[in-house]
């Protein structure tokens, strides 16, 4: 059985991109399989990930765990050293609490309002700015939402960190700027210019070209969906 | 200020109902806030849980924890005692990933195979009785997901032990049956006969009138939200 942690990901994935931040973060070595470079993706998917069949999966011990938050969960039980969560549990339920309001309400509405047209972005670019205020609000005047040091929640948010900016740029939308949030604006700098997200993040140029060019495809999919 | 646990819940909530089995398990006193019986649901939500506007919250030590799994994991954080999560992270992971798998997947898709009509009924109830045929192999021979006792995911399931059959009896519909999940179906009598549910669950005949009277708006519900 290998036990080396083995990370099944995108390079370009804001999910894959918190599991790695947080084996960074903790010291663990890891090797990287990438989906992009496998001739059958959906074969490897369905072996990994058979219920959701998406990334990132983390390989360790022979099991296969799935769900970024989950994993970071996992990484966070699995190994000592550097703590992700905080030591109150009510904290951790709270940076829980957020990691889930980023995915199940901050993404989906910030794709819409980034990508979306007509009424539909009109709407979504509303709640979402009242979204990135509700972050802003919970950042208050800490460092990082763990406090001095990066945590958790942090590493959750690297999509508002990196990806929003670069989507908004390739779309020409106007989501996350300075003028309205300038604290949240100040963490993601503080957050872009730590180490460990100097050493993990994909370069902000190879995104842009990336989703340069899936932007039709992403609106037209946006669109369609809604 | 007030260091008694408090719970806010709808008395036939399945989201409510593992809280209480949790802290039950647990030992932990709480009373309980029915929000039935508040003359403004709207304001209580809006001061208990702003984000989502939902119950179940729980309150503790003047601190609001919201969404029901979240809840779980707090009340494993905060208090010994009986184990709700494996020792071994790896298992934890799993209970954790297959919990998000039935909020996420299982009762969205059991809502419209019960309550929906049409091709959507037929294609999601095909897709339910799939949900329910990996959450029958999870089982393999042990008495519960967690082994000998009930744990996180047993807990998480409650929903798949009585509301699924209440609302397949009230809707006339057939998703859960002995002869497709006789596995599934053996641990739906195991949970529901443990002195926990015994305590903690509503009965069976006050859900089916409740559900009875709420059925035409929720079949219209279903239709219209797809």
């Amino acid at each position: 059985m290998e036990t080396k942690v083995k990370l099944l990901r995108y390079r370009t994935s804001p999910f894959s991109a918190r599991v790695e931040l947080a084996l960074e973060l903790k010291g663990v070595p890891y090797d990287c399989l990438d989906l992009e470079d496998v001739p059958d993706k959906n074969a490897v998917l369905l072996e990994y990930n058979p219920i959701y069949k998406k990334i990132p999966v983390l390989v360790h011990k022979g099991k296969y765990i799935a769900e970024s938050l989950i994993i970071l969960e996992y990484i966070e039980d699995a190994w000592g050293g550097y703590p992700l969560l905080p030591k109150d549990p009510c904290e951790t339920a709270h940076a829980r609490f957020l990691a889930h309001f980023i995915d199940d309400k901050c993404l989906p509405t910030f794709r819409k309002a980034i990508w979306g047209d007509g009424d539909m972005q009109k709407t979504t670019m509303k709640q979402s700015k009242e979204y990135l205020s509700i972050l802003e609000r919970e950042l208050g005047g800490r460092r990082f939402f763990a406090g001095d040091e990066i945590g958790f929640l942090d590493i959750a948010a690297a999509y508002i960190a990196l990806w929003t900016g670069v989507h908004q740029e390739v779309a020409g939308a106007n989501l996350f700027t300075v003028e309205d949030h300038p604290i949240l604006w100040k963490w993601c700098q503080e957050f872009l210019n730590s180490d460990v997200a100097k050493k993990i993040l994909p370069e902000r140029e190879k995104l842009v070209d990336f989703y340069s060019g899936k932007k039709e495809f992403i609106q037209a999919y946006v669109k369609q969906s809604g």
